[in-house]
């Protein structure tokens, strides 16, 4: 259950996917949205869609959601921060450390400015395929850096519950170790998965299943955006792929021909760290299944 | 639709998921099933599912289906031919060429042999997990050798289609080739990304998203049935790993601190390949699609 938004007017900065999305989501809760878009026919879109209005925001704005590529991240919040000098800022970036090492470099007052980022989109993106229920029941870190003002952070708490999310409370730092594990690095090997069918042969594509469909589904997202985002959280994905290619070395070590041979463990000790990687996410060992690994 | 099945008793040689299933669909065309298992509760508790009788098989067989994990098919393909000498016999075993080998290098007339192989599973494994509608629509690869007799063949083409799925001709070679793309590699890159989670905080776990659950998905199935499975089809997935090794490499020095600023193009033209992959699988960009990258 979600109260009614009573934070005042909501500026959302781009809108594409996430933004439209949150559009969608406060106007059931009665919030006055206001969208805009580099590109005036995507907040017009949006609009037509239902996600609010598309024209010139108020000078009394009670939130500013940026919703932009991460490269655009840091400058839309100064702005958002400049032109609405009462308001709250938050932000959906996939990143969050680099961001803030921007905004705070530029010396500007940050109190009113709280991070956020909704763990939920789609490999598809624009306004089209928002929806108001893409938040629902799904993380959504809050993020707030220690000059966040308490109230700032209430603000954006109640956004997020008013999309129908989980707030889960982090940092910047931790909230990219993360992600990096729990999203970057899944997007990256399955790109690398797919990357290996770009010269499929028919038999190849006759006999790919499931296993091959869901393991590869996120690389169909957008390479532009996610170039981005790997390119601002490179460090931890740099470590966690160092770390992927040591176990690549010794599968094919286990897989060099003779090697069965010599005894030795085989494969088997990586495939059993795969397991135990999905417990340590669905201890109960019964999400995320259907049938048919391909 | 499927015919009435009309080519004599079926004995089922290995009662987990596939040999259940296959027993459930020809039973729904009338068939007369004979399960096996060497575990003698297993073949129980696939009769009292309704996958056929856990009673010894009659001398006179039309078709013998191997459905045991790759280490014990030669052997038992063997075993098949021997016991029921006008039956035809195929086998469901994720490799084919290594089990070919060994069945040729037995000396034994293998014309009413023809491998066979299901596109279609579940990370789930045993008989409970087994249900008629397990191969619906799904590829299903028929593998004559150069012995395989044409009446063989169409007796495993006709299993194929009891079952309701489709037939993929195909030879052994071949036929490793493309699953050591389509499903051993997806399998293992969804292990390596599971594994990267196996040390998970519980930040991280509250961060996992549908990303993370549908790439590592498959992670989840019997790691001793894939260790034989990899074994087995050891140097096409050794190929792959080293590719991606290298496309690792690549994403590394793109991701090194400074390579940004010193140019070059940065991670997105592996990214670019994994779309390329995906549709080369699905042209029309609009399979295996669901919301939420996580």
């Amino acid at each position: 259950m979600t109260a009614a938004w009573r934070h005042g007017p909501v500026a959302v900065v781009g809108s594409g996917l996430i933004g439209t999305s949150i559009g969608l989501a406060l106007r059931r809760q009665g919030a006055d949205v206001y969208l805009q878009d580099v590109d005036p026919a995507k907040a017009t879109l949006a609009a037509e869609l239902g996600a609010g209005r598309d024209v010139d925001p108020p000078a009394e704005i009670g939130l500013v959601v940026v919703a932009v590529p991460p490269d655009e991240l840091a400058g839309e919040i100064l702005r958002g921060l400049a032109r609405w000098p009462a308001s709250v800022v938050t932000d959906v970036g996939s990143v969050k450390l680099a961001p803030l090492r921007a905004l705070t470099g530029s010396g500007y007052d940050l109190a009113r400015y709280v991070g956020g980022h909704p763990i939920a989109g789609s490999e598809r993106s624009g306004p089209r395929a928002g929806a108001a229920g893409l938040f629902e029941s799904r993380p959504w870190a809050v993020v707030p850096h220690e000059a966040s003002t308490p109230a700032a952070v209430r603000v954006v708490d109640a956004l997020v519950l008013a999309c129908g999310a989980r707030i889960v409370r982090t940092s910047a730092e931790e909230h990219d170790t993360a992600v990096a594990r729990t999203s970057h690095l899944p997007y990256v090997m399955a790109v690398l998965t797919a990357a290996s069918l770009s010269g499929a042969t028919p038999l190849q594509s006759a006999l790919a299943g499931s296993g091959f469909a869901d393991t590869t589904r996120v690389a169909d997202s957008d390479p532009a955006l996610w170039s981005q985002i790997l390119r601002r959280n490179a460090e931890p994905v740099r470590q966690l792929l160092v770390d992927v290619a040591a176990d690549i070395n010794e599968l094919l070590s286990a897989l060099t021909p003779g090697a069965q041979t010599r005894g030795g463990n085989g494969v088997l000790p990586v495939l059993q760290r795969g397991v135990a990687g999905r417990r340590a996410i669905y201890p109960a060992g019964d999400q995320g299944h259907h049938l048919d690994p391909g």
